[in-house]
């Protein structure tokens, strides 16, 4: 090939140039436009700045960038009830269509009702029954499906959407935007692990593997036309829940995650764990102090206790004294969900 | 910025013709210049291409491009004993320096000799409990320091070489080949997880969250300074053996392999779960049939049968009847290790 003329090369060096200038002035543009300007923005585009910049005393390998977020309550709506729990109950009318015996046993009988408050005085154990009996005996492929036939036409009672449309727009802005700085997005929940990677890719982006919670053992084996088929088993691995996330984290990623968000005391230990690592760490909170746009509860502030996703006061007196940053939802966050214009 | 002229417009387009032929000569070059033309090669190449050209009708999503890969056999050396037994052995005097009672105590009396021979002969059980004091009881960041230190020093008896040298090139090249096509490779083990993900990443590429293996429970807790850390527990989660590898996968990753490697009757049921799926798969086993260059053991085509990595007669026969592919080290592999020119 003809070599290019210093005139000629001049000329494709400004191209370039422009492409450079292009991309400087995307990197400039704003990664969290659903968040106020505040400590909380501050700390997010603070710690990604000084964990990918290279030469910062800060900068992480990118092989180490890992950072963890709880779903029920830091990504999506976890009110009245978690998600998967509504599943589970919407699948009773069928689990007793096929064993009618059930109908009149508890907590079968109360589950059938639909009645959201007798529900939630079921007992943990009552309440498990029917985990168990809703969530385990068929094929993960089986299972796979159903889950995707229930979200394709389960609507939340307020909103009246899909329960995947009520993830918070804040949050699917940090998740891409640590993404986009080499950082691998993780989800740590309590709830199934099985259940969330049916959902994970599309509506967070998180690919299945990229997917840590509750767990139960499958066993291996083979239809009657010798395919072989995992079963989901009533034998729980792994409870993701407290103590259980830094446990899940070290089975399932190996490696101690940078940066961890949560909401409840579930996610305390997982917090703990991120933070007594070397170097820049990120713990983030958040608090539902949002009645008119979301949510308001848990005792932190003098906000109502309820049954799920407790930010109890010493927890929020853990994050106080440890430097842990608590989002406000009311005053850090511009929207709340992506629907919202 | 001021418009290119046509002219300019056709020499810049040159420019960019010319990076594209680059590209493509890059593509034509061998990617697997390790292995003989043959059936295996052949194989591999044509999978990866099915699956990986826009409009074939073998098109795999880059989401759910997953490979995995037994290690012991099919990525590195397994005889005269898995690498990771020969390290739990050389912990035993540290462990009877501790508690100086085990000195006469079998199966620890054995294993002090260090007679691979007479250590061969103790039974699974007796095995266990050596395993069982060596790779339990301490923090996961203390365990993995150790297995750190002992990789630096320990040399293989045959090539005087650390355990780390002694991994397939030829595989070596696959792993970096499906890897350049997209596809995510696992290493999914009968070894121990925890042991594996200290090296994984700088011997084979593969980062620690892509390391399934048997594994053991771990405990979340406090030391003395009220620093959280994790202690390895005599509790086992998963063995991640026979129908445990299939479970393993869905645990821990999540997705069907579209391709698996293996070596023994261990890998048979991964490879049935990778070969029960829709659309392209490749199943591949490695059959150790060079005593001069390696080993030859298993009982297929009249090999001597061993302890380990045993490649019986029916997998063989399996194999043959769904149209796996058998991999001849002697034969389609021109080179085994990395370290040989």
């Amino acid at each position: 090939m003809k070599r290019l003329t210093s005139s000629q090369s001049a000329r494709a060096l400004l191209v370039f140039a422009s492409f450079a200038f292009a991309a400087q002035i995307l990197a400039q543009t704003d990664s969290l436009p659903s968040w106020n300007e505040g400590t909380a923005k501050n700390r997010i585009v603070g710690f990604v700045e000084a964990t990918t910049t290279q030469g910062s005393p800060h900068f992480v390998l990118p092989a180490e960038r890992i950072a963890t977020f709880d779903q029920d309550g830091t990504l999506w709506v976890e009110h009245p009830m978690y998600t998967q729990v509504l599943y589970c109950l919407d699948r009773v009318p069928a689990l007793v269509k096929a064993k009618p015996e059930l109908a009149n046993v508890e907590p079968f009988k109360t589950a059938l009702t639909g009645d959201l408050e007798a529900i939630a005085k079921l007992s943990m154990a009552e309440l498990e029954k029917v985990l168990v009996a809703t969530l385990t005996g068929m094929s993960v492929d089986a299972f796979s499906a159903e889950v995707n036939r229930w979200l394709a036409q389960a609507k939340d009672r307020r909103w009246k959407r899909p329960y995947t449309d009520l993830t918070y727009q804040p949050m699917q802005e940090v998740l891409e935007y640590l993404r986009a700085n080499g950082y691998r997005t993780y989800i740590v929940t309590g709830g199934g692990q099985d259940f969330v990677r049916v959902y994970s890719a599309r509506v967070y982006g998180v690919p299945p593997e990229q997917v840590v919670g509750t767990a139960g053992a499958t066993t291996f084996g083979y239809d009657k036309h010798g395919r072989p088929l995992l079963t989901k088993e009533p034998k729980l691995l792994l409870n993701d829940n407290d103590a259980g996330k830094p446990e899940g984290i070290h089975l399932m990623i190996g490696q101690r995650p940078h940066a961890a968000f949560g909401n409840s005391t579930g996610d305390q230990q997982m917090l703990e764990y991120t933070a007594a690592g070397d170097g820049a760490r990120l713990m983030m909170l958040l608090l539902h102090d949002d009645a008119a746009r979301e949510y308001a509860y848990g005792p932190a502030m003098g906000l109502p206790d309820t049954k799920v996703g407790t930010f109890s006061q010493p927890l929020y007196d853990e994050a106080q004294k440890n430097g842990w940053t608590v989002i406000s939802m009311k005053n850090d966050w511009k929207r709340i969900f992506p629907f919202e214009q």
